[in-house]
């Protein structure tokens, strides 16, 4: 095996983290043999985890979404949403656990699902409402001032983001410096279906780090070393000994190169071998393949099971 | 009158523009003696106008709140708005007049409503509905697509913005680089009563251009030249001959400073004396008064009377 790209990967590696969006599926659609290169690395006795900047769904909704894929041997705790990332890390790293104080949220149910399997408190979220209609819409503003309950503010992808939440992350951030401001991802744009984007959680996201000048001071998903923090502490990994696999130059290589791990770039999302060709130094991946799928054909070789003995 | 300051004021310019908010009223209530100064200012045979970045009323609206707050001598024709300026821009100097596309305007109805009294055609607005509730949302996003009866995108300050209307904005912009980009103004922070402060226009408008990574192709509204050209235009006035008096110095003083106008800064708004010092060369206001109120007394005084023959 040694002699083959793959069998050096089998070698040099025993946890495979994957990106989700454009490696193991794209929208709805399973990429070609993804699901079967995933499988041969469990058989060959490989670790593999899934680790995504959506922060849409929790681990639970993640699952069935995997089960649905036909990714029937991935378990809850396999996989790395930023929904859980940032719960984990509100949990473990910051006072947030003892102060008693909640979390104002800007987001979607798979974060406010992840704060509870947690045990952090909440508020906001999709319960709250839209301003009014106008013309009574201006005269609600007053309503919305400082909430001395709330002790951090989460921001993720929102579809019901609207003005409300919105100024009352803002009211809160802006009224007390010591209440801490974190970002599930800062990824520009939201991949859908068919090649579709749309605005994401980092765009979002500007219009409250534009109004008070001020960064969040942690961003839970790639390419932030706290998402690896996160993953290498609940599953006690090997960094050397970690490949990250992902479609993306600017969070997935980089998340894996910051953290020392291997880095693998697949063709089968948003990076084109242009775009390769054109990065230099620390943004080139150690390792360039069309789509995980490919690499059924060389693990699937009869020299497949001596892979982890050679 | 050569001998005061105001006389030397009243001398040098036949125009006064004011900016509205932290310089004639302040939230509901309005500035001590602002009233007064502008009464006398127009006794004085000055030309009076207004000009305000809040695009969320159109003139006929302002023409009410003005006479709503006593300033009973105001004329429609005397405020500019930055949904009025940006009506006026996209009629007088953009394609939009005879392409027969619309306008996609994500804003408040001030700006549908000047863009009827223009007779320019557009979609969006209020009336654009929100996402369904999860989790019907995530699969709505296939519904936003291309639009191509859409010529340009205007966004101004928008209490009921959601995720629809920005995609839709996005969309358009991202699929056709020749879709018009505007924007009514591009103040970070949104001044309400009691001074307080909620997310602006643009820090709304950064969801499109951290998005996209485009800037608008014009911004409307002080202190973009547009907005002067837009009142200099239908106003017939000479720069040299104009006083542009406000409250802030990224805005109104900027603004007066870049189209050769006289500049006075009031410190009834947001600017206290310290940021003023703190300012050099062309941040620098050319006169500085406490409130236009304060003009009152020097104005009021028995030779008054002989100030524009002095």
């Amino acid at each position: 095996m040694t002699d083959s790209p793959v069998g050096r990967l089998l070698d040099q590696y025993d946890t495979f983290l994957f990106d989700c969006d454009g490696v193991i599926w794209s929208g709805s659609a399973v990429i070609p043999q993804a699901r079967e290169a995933i499988a041969l690395l469990k058989k060959a006795g490989k670790d593999v985890c899934f680790v995504t900047n959506n922060s849409t769904s929790s681990r639970t909704q993640y699952h069935a979404k995997f089960a649905r894929m036909g990714y029937t041997h991935v378990q809850p705790e396999d996989i790395f949403g930023s929904a859980f990332s940032a719960a984990y890390y509100l949990r473990h790293h910051t006072p947030l656990a003892t102060s008693g104080l909640k979390v104002y949220v800007v987001g979607s149910q798979g974060i406010t699902d992840e704060l509870d399997a947690v045990g952090l408190p909440w508020k906001g979220a999709a319960r709250e409402p839209a301003m009014n209609d106008e013309p009574a819409g201006m005269a609600d503003l007053s309503q919305i001032g400082d909430d001395p309950e709330i002790g951090a503010v989460l921001m993720g992808f929102d579809l019901h983001i609207n003005y409300v939440k919105l100024a009352r992350a803002y009211t809160y951030l802006r009224t007390r410096r010591e209440v801490a401001f974190y970002a599930t991802n800062t990824d520009l744009q939201f991949p859908a279906a068919n090649q579709t984007m749309y605005p994401g959680t980092g765009a979002l996201i500007s219009v409250l780090t534009t109004a008070l000048d001020r960064e969040p001071d942690a961003v839970l998903g790639k390419p932030s070393p706290h998402m690896l923090d996160v993953i290498l502490e609940s599953r006690h990994l090997d960094p050397k000994r970690t490949l990250m696999v992902g479609d993306r130059l600017d969070t997935d290589i980089a998340f894996g190169k910051h953290g020392g791990l291997g880095t693998l770039l697949v063709l089968s999302g948003v990076t084109s071998l242009d775009l390769v060709d054109q990065a230099t130094g620390e943004a080139r991946p150690d390792y360039i393949a069309p789509s995980i799928g490919h690499l059924v054909d060389a693990l699937g070789q009869p020299e497949d099971s001596s892979a982890s003995a050679s």
